[in-house]
Order: C-alpha cells, then structure tokens, then sequence
C-alpha cells in the first residue's frame, strides 16, 4: 500500500486520504498538529501567524495596512469620566491640524452651524455639480459613542464634500460620559426632523461610518417608528450594527485588525459607557436587532481586515433578506474605516466615488 | 505621573498613550507580547486562536462553518498523474448519490448533451418561470482544475436550475493530467461559440464558482480577444483570479478556511498542473491581470472565511474601476465555495436566488 504518512500525528488524516495519496508537501510537527485539532467539527484552531503587507496594492493603502496598532491601545481605557474626557479631548486636538490641511488640499471649506438645536458644521467643495446643488447629505460621524466631538469629527463629511461634491451638514451629537444614550440618538432625530423643514428627503441621505454607521441605521429604524419621511439613501461605512461580540471577524480578524485590534478592552467599555445599562441588543443600540424592512436603498463599505466585516456584511444580508437595494465594497487588506483614513490614497476616492455613485442613482436632483 | 503600564515590554505603547489612560482590562503577557510586536509598521503579528463557531447563524451554517478540515487534507498531493486520476475518481464517485439525492429533493432532471463538441449535462427544473424560458444559463464547474468530471461537477448547474429556475448547460472540459492548459479553456470557448449559435447572447449568462469563476472571467477575456459577442451578465463565485499566492486572505484566513485550508499543498500543486510552464500571471490562467474593461454586468459571491475572499474583492474592484455594474455578496462565517456546498442550508438558496435576481436585471426574455 503506498499510504505514506510521515509522522504520526497525521493518522487521522490518513484515515481518510486514498492510500495512492502522498505528501508532496513536507508536513511540519505544527502542520500536523493543526490538521489534527482541526479533524473533527467545532471550533477552528488557528496558528500564530506573520500576516505580510500586501504587495498587490499602492503605496498609501500599504501603508495604512502596514501601520502598527492605533494609540492609545485598544487595552489603554480610561478609568474614570475625567480621564474619559482627557482622553478625547487629545485625541480631537491631535486630529484637527490634519483635517485643515487636508481641507487645503481637497479645497474643501467648513462653517459652524446649528441645526435642530444641535452645533455641527457645514462642510462645502469648491464647486458642487449641477446635479447635487439641491441636494444635501447628512453625515453622522463616528469614534466609538466617545470621540470626534466638534470639528475632529468632519473627516468622512470633508470626504463626502470633495469626493462626493456635495454640500454635507456634520453634527456634534451629545457623547458620554456626559451624555450616554439616549442622546446621541435624540440630537440625531432633532437633526433629521430640522434638515426635514430644510430640504426634501428625495434629495438627501444619511451617511456615516463605524459608530456613524451604526447610528445611521438606528435613525432609520427611529424614523420609521416615529413616522418621518426617510431619506432616498443611505451609505453606513463599516457599521457598528452590534455593540455586543456577535459576528465572525470579531474573531477572526481580532488582532489582525491595526484600528480596532480587539472587541476586548476599549471598544467593549465604550459600548457599555454609551449604552449606561440599556440592553446591548435593543436595536436602537445594535441595529441588527431591527426590522430593515423598508429602508433606503444603502451602500455598505468595509474591508478585509475590518474588525467589523462581520458587522458590515450582517447588516448587507438582513438588508437584502428585506428586499432593500443593498450594495456592498469591500476593500482588499483594509482595516476598520481605513477607507477614510488617508484622504490623498486613491483608495479613499474609490470608496467615496462609489458611495456618491450609488446615491445618484437614488437622490432627486 | 498617573502613567500605568503594567508590564515593562508595554513600555513602547506607553511612550504613545497620554498619562492619565489605565489598563482597564489586565493585560496578560502575552496580549502585551503581541501588542509590542504590533508596534512598529511592517507585517502583523497574530497569535493562535481558538475560533468559536458563531452562534448568530442557522444550523445548515453553523455545521459547515464547524466541519473539519476537508478531506482529502491540503496537504495531501498526488505524487504521479495516476494519483491524480484516482484521487480525481474517487472523489467524482463519491460526489454522485449525494448530487442524485439533491436532485430528487429539488426536482431537478439531468440530461446528458454535447454542446460545441464538448459533453455535458442539461440540468432543468420542474418548471421554468416564464421569464425565463426563453434563457440559458453556461455553468463551468469548479475543482481546481483537476476535480468535478463529468457528472460530479454539477452542483451548482443543479442549484441554478432549482433555485434560479433556469435551464442549465454544464460541460465537462478537459483537464490535467491528460489535458492542461489551455484545453479547459480551449472547450470552453467551443462550449460558449455552440451557445451563440443556439441562443441570443442577450438571453444567456455565464455562471462558475471557483475555477469554474476564474474560467468564467478567463473566458470573458478570450471572447473579447476573439471579437465574440459577450452574455448578457455573468456569475463568478469566489472565482480562482490569481492563481499565483498573491492577496491577502491567502494569509488572514490560512488555516481558518475549512476547505481549501491554504494555499501550500493541493491548490499550488493544482495551479502548476493546471499552467504546465505557462506563466500562472497570464490574464487566461489568472483573469484578476486581464483588461476587465466591456465586461458584462457580474455578481461576485464569496464567505468571511474564504481563502479566496480577497480574490473575490479584488475582482469586485476592478471591475468597478473598469465601470463595469458588479455586485457583491459575502456570506457570514462561510469558507470557499460553502454556498454551494449544503443544498438544503437556507443560505444557499439565498445565494443563489440573489444570483438569479442579479441576472434577471440583465437577460433579455
């Protein structure tokens, strides 16, 4: 018989391979171990791996792959309301010199405004398109339940604004620890009800990442029970669709993803800091939960890394379980939100062009 | 100085995190380990996991998700062209009453045909919708390019007649060790000019999975080549692009893929059987370097899991950057192909029918 197994460890795979199968592979003492914790059904067992920086894609998004671990670590949590507050206090101090150069660069300008009650920003490109003058995107933006307050949250809207070539509103909803929810969410309904009295939804969407994204499907699910005209479409980056640990890649991309890392540590405090004792899975929190039926249209965007595939392809089966005009882009090697993180990288125009695509096919004009 | 930093091999993410953040989760050394390796630009360091089956899904998927390691293992290679016939055989026998099974639940009838001078199978549900009775669906069969002869490569010819409620046209092209590159390709442009001679192109589309969506993207190329005129849309599922190790889920998800495991092993070895000293960069052996430019509209299907994932994606953007409609659907938790794999798992026929739905936006009735 020319069964060849060379050490014995593999004997279960023998057990199943014909005997006229060799190993044409040399099979390590590890190789084998895997095979045989992985012979029967259940959990996978995965090794320690060198994951390499993709060598199929451009300089910037290899660089954004590439980049280590965001800081403050994923484990670095601040133990108290103050040191909550300093912590996004530095890190919206540390965003805003990058978001004015890049505001330059994109020729981009921004002017505070209020709206609902609620401050927010509106963010103009130097020129808007025929077809988007009477148009205007609402975008919610994310960090989290905690961070980007003011102007460090106009990333996405600076985005939207030169990529898309729409004129966007950004708002500053309430955040704990000073404000949990209800009130990011009760600032973002008094924002869809003002842009209501402004503007015709057919011509408006909502639009927002992570955090953002999340949010965006709550609004809907909020307006629909509320009654309110929702907007043509949506586009929800990446979203934060459940606050609890239910999704594949929060495993399997747990520290493979160099934004988010882990669900562990920063992200599951501030889900329960936000939340402030509200069940995790009421669909005002984890919009996943909800009913998607007669949503907007929505481009949904993530990529291979993203600690939030899950999150983000969930959301695009439910939508599409529920008859919604659901799109899906999923960029190769990225982390969570890295889509927005380099406005110069081509990948950041792809993605935004996409989105602003797609809502053409649905806003009035 | 409220710095805390629990263990001295954190002193790096310590130099970043501003002093008043704590440790709200104790950090084991090896989380710290991790986070230091993580600490500078350049590949990501990942530890062994024990990936839970997820618990948000039905049970069809949650028992493929949880299946061992395929068999015959990744690992396990025939050493000679007779191997190969006899493990390619055994697997085909193999595969037949499950198929005959399938067909009986799904009311699927199988006929033997010659198309183009190639043989094959007309599979044909219990009734065509009449929309599409006017339409033909070409299905290339997946394997590697050495599995699924005959009869046993026609799952997913069977899935699209009873889900999609379409005629369907299976062929069995040639392949290595009797025949490689560029025989299967060479059938099947034979295959799909005996379709444009039977048929309007407007009412047919091209639909494969794996190889078999690697063929369907090759073929797409040649017929462009050739100035033959192209169907009216096309399916690839998690197709075979680059047949070389490049894109990232050939590394994020090695090990986690239940069914192709990695890339070492029977898929390399497949890959060099297959090309035979062609180039394995050539556009007909790896589409993923072709112009996609003109391509037909195209629904991309693929798992969280896959191993092909960014294959998938990578195909997704590039028809998109060459402007071509193509869509996208990834399937939470499933490995290569697992849409496919469970006839009666309600997630296949989501799949499929998601597949059909794209279609039917595209076929001439």
């Amino acid at each position: 018989m020319a069964l060849t197994c060379r050490i014995a460890v593999l004997a279960l795979s023998c057990l199943f391979a014909p005997p006229m199968l060799v190993q044409a592979q040399d099979v390590t003492a590890a190789d084998a171990a895997l095979n045989a914790a992985n012979a029967k059904a259940g959990p996978r067992v995965t090794p320690a791996k060198t994951i390499p920086v993709p060598t199929n894609l451009g300089p910037a998004a290899a660089a954004l792959i590439a980049a280590p671990y965001g800081q403050p670590a994923w484990n670095a949590v601040p133990a108290t309301p103050d040191a909550w507050r300093a912590r996004v206090k530095m890190l919206a101090d540390a965003a805003l010199p990058d978001l004015a150069k890049a505001r330059e660069m994109l020729g981009v300008t921004i002017e505070p405004t209020v709206i609902g009650g609620v401050k927010g920003f509106i963010l103009t490109p130097k020129t808007i398109p025929e077809a988007h003058r009477n148009q205007l995107i609402i975008n919610v933006h994310g960090g989290g339940y905690v961070d980007g307050p003011g102007e460090s949250g106009t990333l996405e809207a600076m985005l939207m604004a030169a990529y898309g070539g729409y004129k966007v509103i950004e708002f500053d909803y309430r955040m704990p620890p000073d404000a949990p929810y209800p009130a990011a969410m009760d600032d973002a309904m008094a924002v869809w009800k003002a842009a209501l009295a402004m503007n015709d939804p057919s011509r408006m969407a909502i639009v927002g990442s992570s955090t953002g994204g999340g949010m965006t499907l709550a609004m809907i699910l909020r307006a629909k029970a509320e009654g309110l005209r929702l907007p043509a479409a949506i586009a929800a980056g990446t979203p934060w669709a459940d606050l609890t640990e239910t999704g594949d890649s929060y495993k399997t991309n747990e520290w493979v993803d160099n934004v988010l890392v882990r669900y562990r540590g920063y992200l599951a405090e501030a889900a329960l800091l936000y939340a402030n004792g509200h069940d995790l899975k009421d669909p005002q929190l984890s919009p996943i939960y909800g009913d998607f039926h007669g949503f907007p249209p929505t481009i949904l965007t993530t990529g291979t890394r993203d600690l939030f595939l899950s999150n983000t392809v969930r959301t695009h089966r439910k939508l599409r379980q529920a008859g919604v005009p659901a799109v899906l882009q999923v960029f190769e090697g990225m982390s969570h939100a890295q889509y927005l993180f380099d406005p110069a990288a081509p990948e950041t125009k792809e993605a935004i062009t996409e989105i602003a695509a797609f809502l053409d096919q649905y806003l009035a004009k």
